[in-house]
């Protein structure tokens, strides 16, 4: 594998590697675990070359938000992509990617579907991931860009700039991988104390129990929410952010919940916080 | 020359025709004068391939501007194409590049580079340039992007939107284009009556003193400003919007002129908007 830290390096790369043939992008912030390790083996199936990034997006986190400890641990993630026979890593310093310390520089605004939830939140956040998703789709230049289900609204608000903005990439979006009692993987998961550990899977299984109930024939999105959240309140030491049924691809809230509406929460535990969704069928 | 008016079509077109080949493009919004086949000549000139587009984007235009008088004429311009050896022409409908009619779309806002001059005057005008850019850059993919001078701060934007979203194109800056009496071609040159085609040269008339008179010695922007602004006022029908001397790529307003900046003014001649400007050696 080759490791490229600086852009031009990295496009003289790929142009050397690429005429014609196809290549699958897996973005990511590193630390990497089975979630990533899933999107890898699907690019790696269905192309010829595979590009990992690995970029810590400043942009992209509050003021008050972690990116400071966001955890890293570069000879872990180097192994896991030489093991999965990744072909280039773009990993490259917050200098390569905003080489201007001053402010003004262009950026990339999501839609509407950027609006609610994780972006009602987090001020900003789909603002950076929208303006670091166009430069790396600017520089990779893939022909499909694998994204995780568990970040439900990154997925659609990353379809839409790309539909918006006519990017040529396909985008393939792999279902969330989970732990044995059903956590979904997740970098920030190393931030759970060995208690809260415990008591995380009660993110996804509040929306499981919604999932079942919505087969079972009550589509009222009202009543579903109403489920999520006791169970989420049975645990005193949960604070909601969020319970919320929308269309997957629009993020609208809806009424009535149909196929192709994504469940979806985020919670605090601890000092930690989990998102997860369930897209029904 | 082959003419696309689907994005589909279009990038079909295009990746049948290049591997590796360079490719250079020149946007435009139709009407096409000299200063367009100065580009075309260029492009033609250095690149395998030359790709024009014809879009009059509507997101750049103001709630009470000339969209809807813009002057069309689509077989002259077929015309010149194919005159100058175009080879593709990508002519889609407003349609075809803002598919939804709802609002709440993924756009692109130009950084500081839009803030003063045409930015200031003409609000959300270069958030429609930058968007409309990144789409046609994604769609043609060019080796090169030939931009005339003549629109001195649209270059300086674009050449940041390239810069800060790691766009792969190169941008060749072309000098302005004049007539015989010196007025900068422009498709709104249409709009003038006869008497005001006679009064217009005055526009660059005006710049030209101040920069044989900073070519003198005289480097304050102040006097060099008052100079051209007591030419304009000669004539009591023109209204002067901004006379400005900037370094002309960040576009920062300077005390002192000096090489690389560009005098640029803006100037209303009866209902016909013009624009001009000189860049210091």
């Amino acid at each position: 594998m080759l490791i490229l830290k600086t852009i031009e390096e990295f496009t003289k790369a790929r142009s050397n590697l690429l005429k014609g043939d196809s290549l699958g992008f897996v973005p990511t912030m590193g630390y990497l675990h089975d979630g990533h390790i899933e999107l890898i083996k699907r690019a790696r199936q269905e192309n010829k070359y595979v590009v990992t990034s690995i970029f810590v997006n400043p942009t992209q986190f509050g003021q008050d938000e972690d990116l400071d400890k966001y955890p890293r641990d570069f000879e872990k993630d180097r192994n896991i992509l030489e093991k999965y026979d990744c072909d280039l890593l773009f990993f490259p310093s917050t200098k390569e990617m905003y080489p201007s310390s001053k402010p003004g520089e262009t950026f990339v605004v999501p839609g509407r579907t950027a609006e609610g939830l994780e972006g009602a939140l987090r001020p900003g956040h789909f603002r950076g991931v929208a303006t670091v998703v166009t430069k790396l789709l600017n520089i990779v230049n893939p022909t499909t860009t694998y994204l995780g289900q568990k970040d439900g609204q990154q997925v659609a608000v990353i379809k839409k700039l790309v539909e918006d903005l006519n990017f040529t990439t396909n985008i393939t979006v792999v279902p969330t991988v989970r732990e044995e009692d059903g956590l979904a993987f997740s970098s920030r998961n190393s931030y759970l104390s060995k208690g809260n550990r415990k008591k995380a899977p009660v993110l996804y299984s509040s929306l499981l129990i919604a999932s079942s109930e919505y087969k079972n024939g009550d589509h009222s999105a009202q009543h579903l929410k109403e489920m999520i959240r006791e169970q989420l309140k049975m645990d005193s030491e949960i604070t909601i952010d969020y319970i919320s049924i929308a269309e997957s691809n629009s993020l609208q809230e809806v009424e009535k919940a149909s196929p192709g509406c994504m469940i979806s929460a985020a919670i605090w535990l601890g000092n930690t916080r989990l998102i997860d969704n369930i897209v029904l069928e």
